[in-house]
């Protein structure tokens, strides 16, 4: 199967590219860009010269009628900034209804119009927001299964959700404030020309930001509310930190009381439990590090109970460009098209 | 006045004696060491060559009888590892009592001899606990200026208890649970020669460790509760992240319903009054991040109530080297003696 | 194919078993270690966690009669420090002539022992020397083919012989003061508990170190000499720079006046028809960096002329890991044992 | 005396004034810049806050017929890019023949209009060039006390001329082909935002550019001459590696053969006898790294013979904001005025 990236230059795209050219399933991988249109991919990317020569095409040539069933392409992948990939996603259901679609920008991720209007702004194709499925294999297999529109999620929600959807179904926690604390690499900020990007103004420090006010926070409420029942109250808390990969998260709850002594005693081997057929979540019996995932798509959690304030800490470590990105879509296309789940996105961390 | 440094081939150690050479008041450092002894200073501290010639002295040398007076030291900072303070404290309070004592370790930060064992074990002069003051300058500084015995606050400590002191004082938030979780550089693991230590294992990592268990519990509930009035619950947090100097922390506290209205409106300017006669302590608008404060001695603080779960969310940056210990020591010394508050500690941060 | 790594608990050794897990052509992996004998492999790199659960076996067990044979190992890589292999080694030759031997350390890179002695001290089978083949494959590739004992070459050497050699076998230079000029990150320093190596003493750093002593001087130089066709003169100076992978040579030597007007036209084309069959050095049109071949088995190579001073700047890049210590060890099992020259190791690198 | 900064919200723009305002002799410090213009110093650069709470003038109110006068300002620093400060100094030296004129760029550096133009452009005031002396204090110091208009030296000319300079003013190096190797942290390329100073893009790798093209290599080349007393071949080649501050620099020269016994035995202790009045010129018995000079106007230098080459090898690292630029500006208006040598710049280099 012949597939597409649209946004082929950026972070997320190029490591797309990167394991979508290693995919046993996948034929010819076509690149598109806007800006960087023309560009040979290895002038752009010197990673991989000798490895991929081929030159971006203008992503509007997506739009041709006709050029995705001329060339045999199967899925399309989005890597586009918040709200570019509304067209695309629109032109491609309404023409090419085969094609699966997935979108790593959150265009797709939240299923009430209201509420992505609070955090984005508009939205040009709101009637689509239902078909999507939101991408976390670990909690909509079935649904992603049966599906050609997919919403892939977020870095910091991937390892946010991973590590706490499990209490959330067992309802051992309280909702009504949870505190999710995340510490990210400056890949997520992508490959863009910012003052604050700078090497020098990222080194040797720790850059706590919109404290409350992330847009993440609504998927991740979204997909909390989902899994225990009821909606729950979120504080979502981000920091830069210095590297390029990687994203921990530490997830504060309180406990039911009428449920302490089961968590006390049993809350980590349930977690082993309800990940043991979750090939890229691996529950550890040690406090995770993001270093052990890197370049995989692995999301390493732990979770335990600090008794003296009844309070259920889960963590969750993934690598923001392939489980937080790419690795998850590669993931998602598998299963969608009934690949090996693995196929493609193997690999093992590297280390050190 | 002449000065001694116990333990100053440390990290801790080497700054503290770099802001006592260009320290107004002070005349000749002496510095000592345990293994270190007998080396030249600038040939374990390249960066001291031309400034620092000195040889280390064995640290037992202090307990010559005779020592302390002949060569007119005034001030005793002891930057030792726990646990190794207490003969060096014990031997001065009951020969040399006109001499200042500035202890670095944790030694005399606890008040409660029973908190002491439960966290780190035995103690070989409990009974002067009670005369040590802990050296929170914004918090104890009426008691510090009378006083010739200090336990300098833990660098976790600093950053969290400037964080969230005036909100306790305030009796806004409920104590039951509070969450600090603080993100550390690497300094604070001394200079010790560790496999988890080494460059190749620290850079391109979060690490979460001893969550709930780490030893500075005790000291940030023992100050934190005596700022509420009553005990606190709380859950410390802490992660190394690839940085060599810098803490930030942010603490999570419910507010109490009733004080809702007001925290929203007026908790910021409630902190940079009370803030405003600390010279170390800058309130600021937006939220901090640890390479404005650098070098410095200065503490950057930050609040913001979050309305969705009625959380006050509380930040402090420091250098953890700094105002997380020897620029702190340094402080408590000018209090001590009467000296300029902001005398050899006044530095500007290096940026970037 | 079995194959057993000797030393698997440090980085070239952790890598090594990353690669091989993945090599088509290869069946068990046995690890083996002497310190860490005994434990779970996962424990010690939680990197592994879910992948390779088996126990460290003590390295003595190579030592048991029919160990290899019981085991069908057909290749025995030692990842050793240097003078450790000779044991290994030395029982392999005389007792199990069939195996394949690798060695990552510098134990057999040395044809003349009493170079060998200069530079490491006493060896303590220097009849064996002869037989082991400098397993640099884009130069030796036709020794290799042919062969059961590999020298490895060390990390700077692959970095400055690839990038030098050509010039060399063409006689463009003058070959009586090269200079090579060399930064490597510091996981070339290994696994070892060192202050030097801590975060702290390699952060914000440039450390130049054994200028015109490190041993590695002796590998190249005899490599240079052979290519050279007479004894060259090489002063080699390496830096410390703060990154964990990566190595940066560049070689400075005068060009010969009467090659200078063909150098200028055609230098960087003769390398690219040099390297045009050898699948793992690539030949830039741009100055080359490491981040563009990090966990790839890449070396990247550029060449220019000076002409203000007649001098022949040529570069190469490696991962240390990989290109320099285990992707070409596993280039060379593949030549020794006939499979496929890429198998194994043809990871795109990973960027950023 | 008040003092004016032109190009204030730069790296080395700001670094100047956190300097300037610890001078004893220095008054109001007038801070200026272009796009800037009109903001608050602390809300650009939050490490000033509540230190410098100025708003930034516009840098052309410099041009204000008696705002220098009126202002009693007796000193200008030009931090700014290259070619921007020809007006302010040509509107300076024609109106107010008094005032101190310090340009951190190049515009002033180079003595011969021609050299000037094939490196960097048309000069719209060549006529002053001669006037302008290079600001080396080492060198050049007697010139410096006479005079109110000097070209400060860039950050990796000072490394590698402090470096070699004692060897060529005692003739005992061929003078061409000589090779200077530096790397270089980020902080060089200065506050403007571009893809490849982005953290991602730096973290991690080593990245040589310009090699044999940078124009630094005309002031290193000139001031190389003046001292060897003859044209000097100069191949200069700069990498960046991962840091913020810092510069490392090697240069490689051939000992002249009559020379080698002599350099062999003397060479370092020529080097301590040459700068043993230079207040911030450390020559070392170890090789230098940068970490030891960090935040100080020191530069670390270190000298070696080695004996296969017959090469003299010297190395020279500073903290390239301070001794590369800043401190050095401050170190040349403290010889400038006859205030003391080290006056405002005797900092200790911040380790770690």
């Amino acid at each position: 199967m012949n597939v597409c990236v649209v946004g082929a230059s950026g972070y997320a795209g190029q490591q797309l590219v990167a394991l979508l050219m290693n995919h046993p399933q996948v034929g010819k991988v076509f690149l598109m860009a806007s800006s960087t249109a023309g560009a040979r991919y290895s002038d752009l990317n010197p990673a991989f010269k000798g490895r991929m020569e081929e030159l971006l095409l203008p992503a509007t040539d997506l739009l041709i009628p006709g050029f995705v069933k001329e060339n045999d392409i199967g899925a399309v992948f989005l890597a586009l900034p918040h709200g570019a990939s509304m067209p695309y996603a629109q032109f491609l259901i309404e023409n090419e209804p085969e094609v699966g679609i997935i979108d790593l920008g959150a265009d797709f991720r939240i299923h009430d119009v209201e509420v992505y209007k609070k955090w984005y702004g508009d939205h040009t194709c709101p009637q689509y927001l239902d078909r999507f499925v939101y991408g976390l294999p670990e909690v909509h297999r079935d649904q992603i299964m049966g599906c050609r529109t997919i919403g892939n999620p977020g870095c910091y929600p991937t390892s946010i959700l991973l590590a706490l959807i499990p209490a959330l179904k067992a309802g051992v926690v309280e909702t009504d404030r949870i505190v999710a604390d995340s510490k990210s690499g400056m890949s997520g900020a992508g490959k863009t020309a910012a003052i604050s990007s700078l090497f020098t103004e990222v080194a040797e420090t720790v850059r706590p930001y919109k404290t409350g006010k992330h847009r993440h926070t609504a998927e991740i409420a979204q997909e909390m509310s989902q899994a225990a029942g009821e909606a729950v109250g979120l504080l979502f808390a981000p920091s830069i930190v210095p590297m390029s990969r990687g994203i921990q998260s530490t997830v504060y709850a309180a406990i039911k009381p009428e449920k302490l002594e089961w968590a006390k005693s049993s809350i980590l081997n349930y977690y082993k439990e309800f990940y043991k057929d979750a090939p890229f979540v691996r529950v550890l019996d040690e406090q995770p590090e993001t270093r052990n995932v890197r370049g995989s798509n692995y999301c390493d959690v732990w979770v335990t109970i600090d008794e003296d304030t009844s309070t259920l800490v889960a963590m969750g470590v993934i690598d923001n460009l392939v489980k937080g990105a790419s690795g998850q879509a590669v993931h998602n296309f598998n299963l969608m098209f009934g690949f090996e789940e693995t196929a493609g996105i193997n690999m093992l961390p590297l280390y050190p």
